[in-house]
C-alpha cells in the first residue's frame, strides 16, 4: 500500500449534464471567493445549453473525492494566429476548501495539459486576479506570467453603442 | 455627396478561403508591428484548415478600401460562466500602414461590437501589447482596462511535463 500520502484518491472525470446544478453550485463558490459574486448570472439552464446541447461552448472536467464533488475546471479552446494552432483557455478552476492541498487542483491542471497535448493544442492560457495565492502554485507549474500585455473588454451599453454602427456584412 | 470626409470608402466582408495568403501576410505584417515575428508560424494550410474546414477555429472580417485589403480582424468566442454566455475574443486586429486613420479600425471593430450583439454574445475582449498606442483607440470606444487580471501560459517543454502526470478520462 502506498503510504506516501494519507489522502483519498483524487478522480478525474468528464462533466456530464447531470452535473450542471453542482457546476453552478461550484461556479459561484469561485465567484464568491474571487469576490465577484454580485457578477454571477449563470443558470443551470445555460450550462446544460452551452455545455451539454447542440452546440458546445466549453468542455467540463469535474474532481471527485470519496464520489464527493471536490472541484472543477471549465475550459474551451482559443486560437494563436502566430503558431497557427487552437490552445486551451481555462476560464475556471476551483477546489472546495476541505480538498485544498490534497493535489485535487494538480490532477486538474496535469489532466488539463494532457488533454491539451493529446489534440495538439500548443498553449494553455489563463487568467488569475493578481492578489489570488493560486499565482505561485500555476508558476510551480511552469506557467509565465505575459506581462507585457493587458486585457481588455467592452461590454453592456457602451458594447451596444458600438455596435449600432457596425453595418451589415 | 458626403464631403465631411475625403476617404474612400471602407468595405467590411467575411474573408474566404482565397483570402488565406491574405490572412497570413497580414497576421506577419501585425507580428512584425509587435516586435513578435520570430514567433510567427502559421501558414496558409494552417489558416485553411482552422477557418475554412469542417472544424473552424475563427472567423475572420477583412476590410478593403478601393478593393485592396487594408486590415483584419480575426476571432472566435469565450465563454463567461459568470454571465453564462459566449462572449467575442478579438485575437488580431490590423490596419495597414497606408489606410490608418481613414476610420477603418472603427469600422472592423464597430462591426465586431454588432456581430457580438446580434449572436447575444455579452462581451467583446482582447488583449493589447502595454506600448501599443492602440490603446488609447480602444478607449475610446468604451473598453476597460481589467487591472485586476493577469494572463499566465504554459507552452513547450514545461507543458509537456505537466501533461506526462495526467492520466486517461
Amino acid at each position: 500500500m502506498d503510504r506516501s500520502s494519507n489522502h483519498a484518491p483524487v478522480r478525474i472525470r468528464w462533466a456530464r449534464s447531470a452535473d450542471a446544478a453542482t457546476i453552478v453550485r461550484l461556479i459561484r463558490e469561485l465567484a464568491v471567493f474571487e469576490k465577484l459574486e454580485d457578477h454571477v448570472r449563470v443558470t443551470e439552464a445555460d450550462i446544460l445549453r452551452d455545455g451539454f446541447g447542440p452546440q458546445p461552448r466549453f468542455e467540463c472536467l469535474l474532481a471527485e473525492v470519496d464520489g464527493v464533488p471536490a472541484g472543477f475546471a471549465l475550459f474551451f479552446p482559443n486560437y494563436s494566429t502566430f503558431e497557427g494552432r487552437p490552445g486551451l483557455y481555462l476560464e475556471d478552476i476551483y477546489v472546495v476548501p476541505e480538498a485544498r492541498g490534497s493535489g485535487v487542483g494538480r490532477a486538474l491542471m496535469a489532466r488539463l495539459a494532457r488533454i491539451a497535448c493529446e489534440r495538439g493544442w500548443t498553449r494553455f492560457d489563463l487568467s488569475v486576479l493578481h492578489w489570488n495565492p493560486a499565482r505561485a502554485f500555476y508558476e510551480r507549474l511552469g506557467f509565465d506570467h505575459g506581462a507585457d500585455w493587458l486585457g481588455y473588454r467592452l461590454e453592456g451599453h457602451a458594447l451596444a453603442r458600438l455596435a449600432e454602427e457596425g453595418g451589415e456584412t
